[in-house]
């Protein structure tokens, strides 16, 4: 495909994005590569210029492992959850909010954008309670896990996340939610980007990830499954295609979608202009999970 | 270039042209082909999509001659300037309101945009005057020429257009303007194009032509001089490297830059996507002019 | 009644239309002398003054009929219909649009008011589908009648004319609709306005014709009917007063009536300032028809 | 004239008017009659809805008379100002605001407008200050006289007016200012009234006197002088022809042009529809005041 | 309490009444004393400063005694209610709109607010009708009553005070309503007030008065009761610790409760500060009642 | 002083600092305690509800000092300026957006405000460069010192901090600054906090700080002064009355003066509701400092 034919065949993409809100889940392995990250949050910046108004959700698990190594912690996760002692919940705090959402600020603003970022506590953005202890199985024994200063989202309060995008602004924000007295809590990105995606009826909710997408082999990369309904999800996991670390990412976006969202887009975001190729072409690069 | 890199280049043309004002001239030998005119209305849709502003001036030569001859009338041209007897100018307005502009709204419709036709009389768009009788050299004898019903711009009033910019609709102008006794007169599509694109701030203005450009030779592709300033257009009309019909076009262009319009685009409206591939690359697919 | 008598008397009816949008249907034998056209858009321009919204939808019959014979084509008509095939349409639309409609908002001008000359496909405002063949009787014999490009309006988008409204400009709209491939419809300029008329949610409707309403007996002015409601017009069609060509008008009046029009008026243009005299005056110049 | 050629000549004056801001003086001899006082009230409601934004103020000598009458007092004037001691300021706010006023918002409601009644305080309308004592000629003595609690303008806030003009009301001033203690001062309503009008750029101030305007031959209702500009004011105050009462209506009406507003206007209020025909008329009914 | 803890403890109170629209009832025996008049103004409009936004109803009976007493008529009174003959009428109106309100704005202004005064036909504020005749018992004999001139709510328009709302005037309304003939009023300034309330969506209602609020004892001022809700109030009246006058104010408060106002509150306006110590301390310093 | 003497006597302050932008530099040792950071936030959110437009500036020694021990990492100060190597950066910015910031607007929201975190890069906030190495003595010895990534402000870009205020948010931010290259830089609270003053046209510039202000002689509390000019502040600094660690503050003081600000403001955030008292009570409690 040519340029001229490229710039002609835009106009059915565009239509479909204009003033579309797109939650865009970036973070953990998708993020560690500096070229990589500039690269990715480019592509938003032209997304918001082609029209579309993009919300970024980040994650940092491995900037926060690596902290953690630094200050002479150890990270524990159980069932997924990353166990948060006080000193834990700092230092989570401190390098998705003071490190990782600067840094995506500042990538935006070099691009020409102009990102702002969010915690919880701005604007009362997130309510957030604190996670119920579970039951869970470790090292072979049964066992009540409790999490510590981790959450779950009770309540989205977009009137900021409205104001700044109604006057051209990309908000960043950092999945850090806050309880009625004030306690900070520390939640999942992914999870997170699904709330806040209801909360503004965005119309997708993007993940940008390390994996390809949906795969029905996943040492041959010409076995990507663009396209898959809710029903074809489950009928998937049933046969095993989908499985493991990707069950939960596709109940996830099963729920999302279930929500009212149009559509959840699993992508790598180690491909250039992966976000791009998704959102703005017929094919799509990676998995689109619509309700039916 | 592949899709992924022709977006993933795009975001600096978007941001130059975000919101600009862009007044395209359509018409004339440039629209006649129904597939190249019906290409030409959906870049400019995606133009608009994209975060410009564009306003359409369109001419009618062709239509205009083909009309006249099917009602026994024989075209008269005086210095360039169609020689507008009542009839003629009952036929002019006709053609071009009637049947190019509406032409032109339909066809914006039809790809997704919203197009308002527009004449020198609605909201006093185009307030002129009729031309004074010129001497001229008609069959090797000066005569004095009375060109009829032919006007001069002597005011544009552009709170209609910004209006319907404002409110996402592509105004699409025929050069007909009207004097204070509300006497219709027939106006150069060229010329009306760059008083409006003065009078409402555009930011460039593009003629659609059947030509590819300045050439250093005409008959070598590879000798188009894709960036002119003043002087240089000066320079080359001294040399007759610019000649015969290109010399009022680009004299014309000229005039158009010291009005403050920042660039002047000379292109082929039959080359695919002509439009897009000038504004949006690099090099440009055309001819572009500007002050320094 | 002298002049102060006359402000004196006019408060009553300056609240009764402030604001109200009022249809107003010219064109026909109505438009065709000059001094009347001019005093009939005066009118609708103080009308604008006094503070309601008018609205133009004009006809062009004569000015139709009068092109094609110069193009060497003979009008056809079927069940009051135009039947318009190919280069029919062409001369309806340029005749509508490139020159009634353009007379119409240069004479606006001329009177201090600012007209913005209206089609269907501006602003996507009637939407139309091809009208299907009928059967009619044809020199005695039934005949299947293919109508060619005549229309029938599937949508009216009243966006652009509110726009143009709140911007204090007259709309003057040509009946030519677009069907959603693009193809231009020539519509029944009467049936237009009703539909337009009901999509803006006009308070009424005036009908400039060249009769002075109905009459128990046309032949005596004195036997002028000032107000019908619904059920007196069904009665009057029944006893015969209305009769042949006002019947098609007097059902179209009810069926713009039920659509939940106030008042719809059928006016002789030819009197000075019917229309104002119509709207104006407790007793009227001609019928006006309301529900109840 | 008969209606519909008075309709049809009503153009030029609803264009003159349109949002033009008319201050209007009503009051004293002008008012007591009641029938006239509804009438010229009804006149500045039909004023409103032909597009004009009146502001009344009013003053009310003859029923401050009767006021203090009732209650044993005699007033007292001293060039022509009424001098106000305590209890006379407290009849003359009372009769202005609580009577006077009241009653023409009352009856602006009645003929269907929305009048709101100001006073100097009302959002600080009127800051005045206390006139210092003067000499003048009692008896054939010079005195100095101190009027007492009569003020002068120091500044108008015309904030509050244009808040309401803005919403459709009516304004309806009572002559009563404020100091910067607080103290209530009684104002000349013409001056009162020339100096808002000044402070509001309106267009033209009319007095509504009970005298038909200046006459060469008072006695002699042709000798009319309609239209007079400053020059000829004070040729015929020269020549004796101007004298009188009538001297400070015109020096104050030659002040209010000279402050801007384009014309003052003399007028009989006990002419019907004096108002209306004076300035939405050619010839007008009083006496025209202007600059040049 | 010491100033740097009253500081502290103002964050509740300011938000309770931020935005809070607070309908004051002043006037009566509450206002006679002009320093503690001024006083009551200055809190009122330290209310506005502080976010609320207060809207006066004022009453004027000793005003209006006085007045008539000098002008040598006798008040007359029967069930509480002022027997209203036309002379009256003129004298309560006049004492009103044009002392007690304009007075009322001077000291608003003098404290650096924005008061308006309004009667009921500015911006048809208030439309009555006219209270029936009823039956009464007048020195031991039934008789029927006309009370001439007095009035009961039928409508309020409150578009006029909620743009001076808007716009940071505090509105002064003299209880004085107008029937559809134009025909003046005299209401009930605490009926009046309660209307008001409730057409304005008031969050309460404060009544100056010259008693302490409801107690059990009233020669005991610690027997205060600070907050009743009806039921209570039903109670309190049944074993006569209500009685006589506070009767009717109670259950005009209950009825204002009913209508959907959050709390009426009864206080001292001659305490230093009542209203602010009311609404911005813990205890108040009068009784608030409320629904439960 | 009782409650109702205190709200009797807010109305001067109230008016003064109505919708005045107050820009407080809070942190460094005023900060620590959390029941005094609490007590000065909630003071904050009060002044908010009183009608002034609060912005925090923020700073973080202790905290960051705390965190770099936590890491092994020694603070190095030369000049006052904390030498900021890469890591001494990353930790500065961790600390300061994602512990003190997220902390501040946490404690916003538990008091009932919103308060949104903010740093260089939101919507460009702060344009910075590098500080270029300077001359300072180092035990004994002339050296070049380079501060690292100090930086200084270029350009404050305060549309975001407007349109925060706008919808009554209450911006906090940490002094981190970016150069054109997205480079991260650390910033000295007190002087962000001047520019940022002078850029929104604040009104006040507030410091937050662990002294009682200026005083003749610091062990006596009694001698503080309260009012200072420029002129005073010069004298005081040469007379030796102002000196060590407090002659940066007044300098730095007198040049926000300079540029604009009404007044500086030093006090000490230990002191219970020192904010309040000094910005709402006529001896403040803090030492202010104008012009002249």
């Amino acid at each position: 495909m040519d340029v001229s034919e490229s710039f002609g065949e835009m106009l059915p993409w565009l239509k479909k994005y204009q003033e579309a809100v797109i939650v865009i889940k970036v973070g953990g392995h998708a993020m560690v590569d500096p070229a990589a990250r500039s690269s990715m949050i480019k592509d938003i910046v032209t997304l918001k210029y082609l029209g579309a108004r993009p919300v970024i959700v980040h994650g940092g698990g491995p900037e926060i492992d690596a902290m953690m190594k630094r200050m002479g912690k150890t990270p524990k996760f159980v069932s997924g959850l990353r166990v948060t002692d006080e000193e834990t919940l700092e230092i989570v705090r401190m390098v998705l909010v003071g490190n990782v959402s600067a840094d995506i600020c500042s990538l935006i603003s070099k691009h020409g954008g102009n990102g702002v970022g969010m915690v919880g506590s701005d604007g009362d953005l997130i309510v957030a309670r604190r996670k119920a202890p579970e039951k869970a199985v470790i090292d072979g024994k049964e066992t009540e896990v409790d999490f510590g200063w981790v959450g779950e989202t009770v309540r989205i309060n977009p009137k900021i996340l409205n104001i700044l995008m109604e006057n051209e602004y990309i908000p960043v924000i950092s999945p850090i939610g806050y309880d009625a007295e004030g306690n900070c809590l520390n939640l999942n990105a992914d999870t997170a980007a699904g709330d806040i995606a209801a909360a503004i009826n965005a119309r997708s909710l993007v993940s940008l990830t390390d994996v390809d997408g949906v795969m029905m082999d996943p040492s041959k990369k010409e076995t990507l499954l663009s396209q898959l309904n809710i029903a074809q999800c489950y009928d998937l996991i049933e046969k095993g295609v989908i499985s493991k670390g990707m069950i939960p990412k596709i109940l996830s976006s099963i729920s999302v979608v279930k929500s009212g969202i149009q559509s959840v887009h699993i992508i790598n975001g180690n491909i250039p202009h992966a976000l791009l190729q998704e959102l703005l072409t017929d094919k799509g690069i990676g998995t689109c999970i619509t309700k039916e």
